[in-house]
């Protein structure tokens, strides 16, 4: 993280936030399996929450520290649970609540999240993969959804992966729980580009930069109504998106890119 | 299949049925066309049906004889109920009505089916591959929607066509009625893998094998939902998911699975 | 354009229209950008309107002239309205709706139709081409989305690409406004085919006409059934697949074709 002169850095229980130039970076920092429990869901959800209004970041990036990205839920936490009169079942709710939770703030977030994966990501870790807006990866990224090796079908982490990747391909990791690589991944939409490990930080920064340097007022808008599109019908879609369209050439921002666009210089943004 | 230890196999009026070690084979057996007339969709649908309840079943193998693995509808049957006096229409009403009831039994069935292409699949032969959940072909495995080229648009395979693949790919085999091979097919996500044909039984055989080897609840409740919620906006998709989680927690064998897990032993599946 | 021997060639304001052998082929004809003014988009709408009732005509085939297949709308003619006194709003209504329809038109219109791209194509340029039901490109053709660079988020050319490429194939063109070329059109699926540059026109010009030799019913019908059930769940598509198969059945095209094929014979289609 060379790349990123970190203005603060303080540890937000058991996830790490700095932040730098516009960028913000959330690492998941509970090797070697970075598993989601309720705390670490919660400070994760605690911390997209703060971004969301700290006008400072424009772009966030999630990672992780040490070989496995995301190991996806802590097993050993909801068995724990198993002894209570409900045989769980209340903490199963609140765990899978918190999980689907934090995965849509992702996706809502006003703010583009590019995941960087560096390890395995696995089951509710590839979830959090999949439902952010981006994802980069070095060469020895890999993935799964191996839920059905213990009974329990990746039927949350599948949300994500079914809108990333085609059915048969999603249906394959499913129900082998079979793992595949980087190169895979890419070519099955789940990942954007693979950089080696060594350049990964390095060109994840510069763009994500590139990312934060628009206006975030342009952004917030197209990210919002990308995933409200896609729901829609085509009719529907291009009413909603003509409205979206007319309100953002209203806005200062568009009026100063067009404008600076015109006149050939660069524009400023305000994010209004 | 000298790899599948039969340990009955019985003709079913056109298709051949064999089962052993928790996969079932059913053969298209009419070569050379494999065609869909209704008695072979009502073989077929039958013998879905049987395997439905059939506990000793786990993964189902769709395969066919001979060098064409199904050549869609029975033109020649069609075409001879157009001398009655509706000039065909509940003949046809009856045809395509059999045929989406079996694309979709194969879609809601509870266990995986698992195409094996080694030919031509054409129109509603396309149809069954691309209703399966997986599809492994060999090298000499080729793809069409020809309905175009004799005034029948394949209307109802494609309805199972772009739910695999692009809008442009599928447009493209739609309505220009070419053929694909087999590298072109995995590349749109019609196919998941390609094996040389000496080797194919084989490796299906294995892959089969691998999936049987997993809980049958596990299995059942994933593939209902990833089916489900694919038609779902996130929100609701989300909400279901969750509920399908919380109930798979609470099964025997996600206990079973999770304990083997953390307890590092071999978990033993009771499909409760 | 060689291949085609036109047989009318008139000058329909900004665009050029030509059409021989059932061809019609549509050509943007304001370089350098070939932006989309009012005035070229009240153009092509007139156009697309004109050739579905025109019986000579069965597909259409979507070009340009220069190095820019098309740049998106007109921001200059766009700013000029901020001076009025709703501050463009009514203008941007007008131009964002006319855009919207012109979409849709070509989706819902009867004929294929084909964009031919050898350059450029941005922001609602893409629009079109995504629009397009299938789409040949050049190696020199070259695709993005940059109206996040000029404060104006792509959100109405997004309702396009979404529906052609993968979510993070498409947030990567959206957010960062970078350029792909043709070979990764392809990849992500808004690309049928690329061929050089020297042998486009005749290529697709053979593609078109491929397509219009077929019945003009049994392609009407298909191409409104494609994007009608790609907009329902499984069971309603069926539902509606199935009646469409019955009733192109009854047609008289469906029976010549059907006929010709098990007759061995050339089909001639009446397009009834």
């Amino acid at each position: 993280m060379a790349e990123i002169v970190a203005i603060k850095t303080e540890p937000v229980g058991p996830v790490l936030a700095e932040q730098a130039n516009g960028v913000a970076r959330i690492t998941l920092a509970s090797p070697p399996a970075n598993a989601l429990s309720l705390a670490v869901m919660a400070a994760l959800q605690a911390e997209f929450d703060r971004l969301r209004d700290d006008r400072s970041v424009r772009v966030i990036v999630l990672a992780a520290s040490g070989k496995v990205f995301c190991a996806g839920h802590d097993l050993k936490e909801l068995t724990a649970h198993r002894n209570e009169g409900d045989r769980g079942r209340a903490f199963f709710e609140k765990t899978f609540a918190a999980c689907s939770t934090l995965m849509q703030t992702i996706v809502r977030h006003p703010k583009p999240v590019i995941a960087v994966v560096d390890g395995l990501a696995t089951a509710a870790g590839l979830q959090l993969v999949a439902s952010c807006d981006l994802a980069m990866a070095s060469h020895e990224a890999t993935f799964c959804t191996p839920g059905v090796n213990i009974g329990l079908f990746c039927s949350t982490p599948m949300v994500a992966l079914s809108r990333n990747v085609s059915r048969k391909q999603a249906m394959e990791m499913l129900l082998t729980g079979e793992t595949i690589d980087a190169a895979t991944a890419k070519e099955f939409g789940l990942v954007n580009r693979i950089v080696p490990r060594e350049y990964l930080n390095q060109v994840v920064t510069k763009y994500a930069q590139t990312i934060a340097s628009k206006s975030p007022l342009t952004i917030r808008t197209g990210k919002e109504a990308f995933y409200a599109q896609a729901e829609m019908g085509l009719s529907d879609a291009y009413d909603y998106a003509g409205r979206v369209m007319v309100e953002n050439m209203l806005a200062r921002d568009a009026e100063e890119g067009i404008g600076a666009f015109i006149g050939k210089r660069q524009p400023e943004w305000k994010g209004e």
